[in-house]
Order: structure tokens, then sequence, then C-alpha cells
């Protein structure tokens, strides 16, 4: 057995009555409180307490280069990859920006960019490979690669904590999401490609050649989800796969992002379909392709704000509405504690 | 002209152009941080700064108790409303223990409940008037006690501040947000009834017997948007009416909750269109009445996570998500700051 194929942790049941029973209970009509019931609900199974907490916040994003750049899939040139590693770790992207608010423990890995990053604060340079090998001639990873990626992730996933979130950067990864989903989901890639970070009418056309070309080389006969991840992922994005998994089996919930996560989430349940209890989904994108992946998921995603940024940035800034929840739940006087007259049977 | 005429403050024109410039120099795509991007840019233009702020956050929950209730239309007995502003100046209720977390300013204002609330800290006792008479046989309010539920709105609004959110609490107020809604937007009542607090059949079945009477009663021919307020409404909607057209004219934007909160927008929209342009809506309630407000409204809310509390809860819940979007305004690098290239033309 393969350490990804473990089994993930168990939900704590008894955790869950408590606090099913606890919502009855607080001064307002049953079900008042909509999703934010089920979410308190969720998270005492999560973390085995009646009463949970979303304090403790680790953030983790994962930066590969893709060798399909070449095919002129992004609107942005391979250093931004690079470049923005530099922003993550001095504060000035969106990611950083919502982890410092959040108060989130916060890194960056470097799975594998063309060119190589500086030491820096919050930065480890695992960096693997110089990127993936451009899919369209070839298989995105050796099988070697594939599973250093995989335990890449999750050796820098949490090993404790109250919830994670997974964020990733890499030019041209919504081209590998895409080819992912197609191949994942046997979808045809009209349905999975999008504009990605903006890419013009010729882009999204090149983006599409790309990815049909590479599910045609790629895809043929029966393949598992491991080499599908193989043939057309990215190093960030097993790094992700492997983390969520870890997660899973270290019994740390994940709020899953945008439409590269969700590629990584739909892995990770292939791997090991125990993961699935422990993701939560923030938002749904404005990337095409990332409906199809939830729904494969059946997941209902918290947001839906047109967002297709990435880095974990959907994922942060839902993180205020799950605290809301606990919080409400755990300090909410009940009908007892408050002299309140409960509903009258009619 | 009365009071509730005199215009509406302007947005700041010149605010939202240099913001909306900020934003294409973050270091994200264009667009990327999608409804976030518009939030923090319409902010600008309510706040007259191109780096806005929500940090000054007023909450006032108006409670009033109707009449109707004698029809036995809500699940609850009326006494709870009383009950629930004790629990809301304790600090057991919902929206207080939201408003804890957010700093906000926090008071609660009797409009008018049956029976008198004692003296609490954070209570204000206006209760013009033992709440409203039943609809299904008299007007709600006289033409006298609708003006100082109006005005006392007016006089308990913030006077300064980044945002403004109004709640409310009355037993049997999704009735009166019903024929409301029914007599604003000529929809039968079955479209505009819902559960509320949470009635069976039979409820359901004598809450919209009682609201097609109320209907059949007060809505004949043309009648303007104050009668009808007068005739259907509550001494809390008539108060939150008057608030929120005091908030737009004070230049304060508003967060508006809920079915009863959004109906009470309307109403302000109607009596003065130019309030509608510092309105924001937090969420779709589960009520069903509720999407009809906002679709005549021209609203698309944040949130879908099928509440159907009121207090002001659905509105608190979204504080932070509005927070963050001025916070990734202000604080991202851009392009030029971080040495992160742009987007290349094809």
């Amino acid at each position: 057995m393969e350490w990804w194929q473990e089994p993930a942790a168990r939900l704590h049941e008894g955790a869950m009555t408590v606090a099913g029973n606890r919502q009855q209970q607080l001064t307002k009509p049953p079900g008042s409180l909509g999703e934010l019931e089920h979410l308190a609900v969720q998270f005492a199974g999560w973390q085995g307490r009646s009463e949970p907490r979303i304090e403790r916040l680790h953030i983790r994003i994962f930066a590969g280069d893709h060798g399909v750049v070449a095919e002129g899939v992004s609107a942005f040139p391979q250093a931004v990859t690079v470049q923005m590693i530099q922003n993550f770790t001095a504060g000035g992207a969106a990611i950083a920006v919502l982890a410092r608010h959040c108060n989130a423990g916060f890194s960056v890995i470097n799975v594998g960019t063309a060119t190589p990053t500086s030491d820096q604060p919050g930065l480890v340079n695992a960096q693997l490979a110089p990127g993936t090998a451009n899919f369209c001639y070839a298989a995105a990873m050796s099988e070697a690669l594939l599973l250093q990626a995989l335990a890449c992730g999750a050796e820098h996933a949490p090993t404790e904590g109250d919830l994670f979130i997974g964020g990733e950067m890499g030019i041209g990864n919504t081209s590998a999401a895409a080819a992912l989903t197609s191949a994942l989901l046997t979808l045809p890639a009209e349905t999975t490609v999008g504009r990605g970070t903006g890419v013009d009418d010729d882009g999204l056309a090149l983006k599409c050649s790309a990815v049909q070309r590479a599910l045609a080389l790629h895809v043929r006969g029966e393949i598992g989800a491991l080499e599908i991840l193989r043939r057309l992922g990215g190093l960030e994005i097993a790094a992700l796969t492997g983390a969520y998994i870890a997660c899973a089996q270290r019994g740390i919930p994940v709020l899953v992002d945008g439409y590269i996560c969700t590629a990584a989430a739909l892995l990770a349940c292939r791997l090991n379909p125990g993961s699935r209890a422990w993701m939560l989904f923030a938002h749904e994108s404005a990337e095409p392709g990332h409906r199809h992946l939830l729904r494969a998921l059946d997941a209902s995603p918290l947001l839906n704000f047109g967002m297709r940024l990435g880095e974990g940035s959907g994922a942060a800034i839902a993180v205020p509405l799950l605290q809301s929840a606990c919080r409400l739940h755990n300090e909410m006087a009940t009908f007892a504690e408050a002299g309140v007259s409960t509903a009258e049977a009619h």
C-alpha cells in the first residue's frame, strides 16, 4: 500500500450529534442560520469538539512551472511564476494580504520553477525540477518526479491545526487543470478550457488546441488518476494533491480554492476516496471548467464572486464566514439561558 | 418637501476613477478578484477616498410588534419580541455575537412592542405604540404614528461611519413583509408568504389567508408607497425605511439584510429613489418572497446561505467580505512595486 492509500481520519460522530442538538436549542428558529448551522456541525465533527473553533489556520502556496507555456497558452510570461513567489513572501500578493488579516501561518513552497528562486523568508526551495515537460509532446512528469511532488505536498502540509488552505502559482496551470478535468471527467477541451489569466481569442484558440493535442496524445484507453496526473498535471498540482490527502489522513479539514485546487482535490479523492469527507469548497470560479469539477465532487461552494485569481485567495476570503459559523454556535444563548419562549405547536 | 424627500448624498466619482485605475495596476490579472474589485471601487465612491476602509460599523436593531399575530401567523408567541430584545442587549442573540466580533457600534431601538421593555444598557425605549393594529381589520398605523416611526429610524441611524446595518425584530413581521411585497410589486400572497420562523402547513395557510384579506381590504386602486407602508407595514419596518433614507442623505452606505429589511429598502427607494445608490445587499433569504424584492431593486446579493433569521444577521456575516475587498485594494502591491511583468499583447 502506498502512503496516499492509507485511510483518512474518521469524523467524530459524537461531537456532531452534540453540536446538532445545541443548534436546536439556540435562540433562533431551527434551521434559520442555514448553511452556517451545517458548517458548525461539520467543524465539530472534524475537530472532535462540540464547540469548534477556527484559530490555527495554515496556508501553503505550491508553485511550479509548466512546459505547455511554450504553446502560447498564457497572457503572462513564465517569469511571472518566480516574480510572484517574491510578491508572496514580500506580502504584496492577494493571498499574502489575506493570510496576514486571517492571522494564518503562511509559507510558499517552490516545487519546481523554470528558473531558481533566491532564499527568502517564508519560502521553501524544494525545486524538484525546472518545471514540467510540455504535455503536447511528452508526459508532464516522470513517475519518480510525480512521487516526489506528491510527497513534497504531504511533507509541507500542516501536521496539526483547525483548517488548511492550499494555494498555487504557476503560469500555464489553468491549461493543466483543463487537461486534467477533461481526462478525469471525459469532457471535451472546449468545456474545460477558459481564459485563465485573461488570454484573448487567439490565445484561447492556442490553449484549446494545446489541451486537445495533449488529450489525443495521452488519454487512450483506461488510465488511472495517478497516470493522468503524471501525464497532464503540474508539480504544484501534484503537491496539492499530496497535501490534501495528508490533511485528510491527519484529520485536518481543508478549504479548497478554485479551478486548479479543485482539480487537485478531485485527484486526491480518486487516489483516496476518504479524503472527500475532509474537504469544504470555498467558491465557484469564473473559469468555466470549475463547475464540472464541483459537480463531480458533489460540492456546494460557499461563494460565487466571479473570482479567478487562484493563489488560494478565494478560499482565504471565505475563512471569516466559517469563523462566524463557529462563533454563533459557541456564543449564542440557548432558549433556556435567555428565557426566550420556544415555538408553539399548533 | 418632507424630510425623506431631501436628496441623497452624491457618490464621489473621482475617488471611484482613481480606485478603478488602481485595481488595474495590482498584481493580479485584471478582473480576477471579481466582485471584490467592484466592492472596493464602490466603497471608494461612497467614502470619497481612493483607499476605502470599513472600520466604523454601526448596527441598529429596530423592534416592534404586529397586530396580525392574532391571526395565528407565527410559530412563536408575541412575547418573544420583548424576550429577544433582552437577548440582544445581553449579548446572546446571533446579531449580538456577530456585532461583538465585528467591533460594531450596536444598539436596539424599541419602536413599539406590545408590552413595555425595562431599561437596559444598549436599549432605546422609544415605544411609539403597543405594536401595530391587525391589518386584517384596520390600517396597521395612523398617519401620525407612521411619521413618528419613520423619524425614529432617521433619529437613531448613525450620523457618520463607514457602513450601516439595520436589523429588525418583531414576531409576525414576515407577514407584514409579505403584504408589503405583494402590494408594492402587485404579486399574489402565495408568492410572497413563506414559513417565516417556521410555521407548519396549517400556520402557512392562516398566514396566507391573513395577507390575502389584508390586501383585499387595503390595496384598491392607486396607492402610494407611503400609504402602503401605513396600512400594511410595521413600526420597525417604517423605522428601517427612515434609517435607510437618512443614511443615504448622510452619505453612509447601508448593507441590507433579508426579507423584512429589503421590504424597507424598497420602500425607501420608492420614497426617495436616490437612496438606491447607497445600498448593498448582503444575502438572498430562504424566505421565498425575498427574491422578488431583490429583482425589483436590481440587487445582486453577496451570499446565498439559506438564512432566514433576520436581526441583521445575514448582513453582519458579510462584513468581513467587504473588509477583505478593501484590504486587498489598499494593501496589494502594484506590478511596478513588486517588479512583476504585466500581460503580454499577442
